[in-house]
């Protein structure tokens, strides 16, 4: 049985498109071990712009158009559909992180299913998951009650409570979206997932 | 039987280290699928630096502690042996690849044993790749009579040649090294090789 200090942490932006592949696996390959997932909020705007000093993905030469022909690629092969246009702007990530980070903190278990529904409505629908509407809904139909709903959605203690897992994230040097940490070993991007799979078979090499 | 328009396309430079992991593996991949491999320089002082904006991979906070430990792990899991210090600044990339420039344009065949002999002397016995002298040795040994290594080893027509090389990669849109381009499909990334193999198995998806 498998206990909260064996928790695979998978660090995700809602705007990425490689975390919304990966959301769709990541509790399959823990389940596999033996082991569950912890889903936690980080911001590619601070890391990557601020920390990293890099422009973002979609506004880097000869990246973007590659990162757009990826995405559809492996959204083929995976069966996944993408509603919403590649390249387009994104949505303010940070109402839904802030909600996610309320839910770690306070209702664990309904951060998946919460998660699950905002990947699938704003990558799939090409909803605008930015809207309290939005959130309010995706957090009622992952079982929270409405008044719960509202404290999740408050500006505070949200905020405060993502900027901390923000912090958390660059503390242990996670930069990028997906980002699994599994007992300290770090696995950056979609692409990893076969071999932290491997990692936990092996126990590590 | 494979011909040369078969051939897919290997684009590196040979101070990235998942080139290195990479050379090593793509040979036996489109082997494996009835395909040669045109081995191919490109330049990420260019391709990241000039025209993407970022910064050089090593002067990243967070991705570069990241780097070095993936390469060692991704170096413990395939049994390869890296005897340069990782995060040291790199050699010059320019001599060794205006040679495999010349070698790509004028004895194709010797491309790719002159840069698994560079790749290993580089990374594995830590050796001065950008020098003359050292260079001379890996084109000899890799079968040029010396009076063509002093050709390759020119520094023209080599830059010229580097060049147009390097002009060709950004127009097809390779940006990191490895970097390969199969029927004009691009995989970036030596954690892409999987999936380039699935992509020949299947015809594509």
């Amino acid at each position: 049985m498998s206990t909260e200090s064996d928790a695979i942490d998978f660090w995700f932006d809602f705007i990425s498109p490689y975390a919304y592949f990966a959301s769709r696996k990541v509790n399959a390959l823990a389940s596999r071990h033996g082991r569950r997932v912890r889903w936690r909020p980080m911001l590619l705007g601070v890391s990557v712009m601020k920390t990293m000093g890099l422009r973002p993905l979609m506004e880097t030469p000869l990246k973007a158009d590659y990162v757009i022909r990826d995405v559809q690629r492996t959204a083929r092969r995976d069966g996944v559909d993408i509603g919403r246009k590649l390249g387009r702007p994104p949505m303010n990530p940070l109402p839904a992180a802030r909600a996610l980070a309320w839910l770690d903190t306070h209702r664990r278990e309904l951060a998946a299913p919460f998660a699950a529904i905002v990947f699938d409505r704003y990558w799939r629908l090409a909803r605008e998951l930015d809207q309290a509407e939005e959130l309010r809904s995706a957090l009622t139909d992952a079982g929270l009650d409405p008044a719960d709903a509202e404290l999740a959605l408050a500006r505070s203690p949200g905020a405060e409570l993502l900027q901390a897992s923000v912090a958390a994230s660059l503390a242990l040097g996670v930069f990028g979206s997906p980002f699994l940490v599994i007992d300290g070993e770090p696995f950056w991007g979609h692409d990893r997932l076969d071999e932290a799979d491997q990692w936990l078979a092996r126990g590590g090499w």
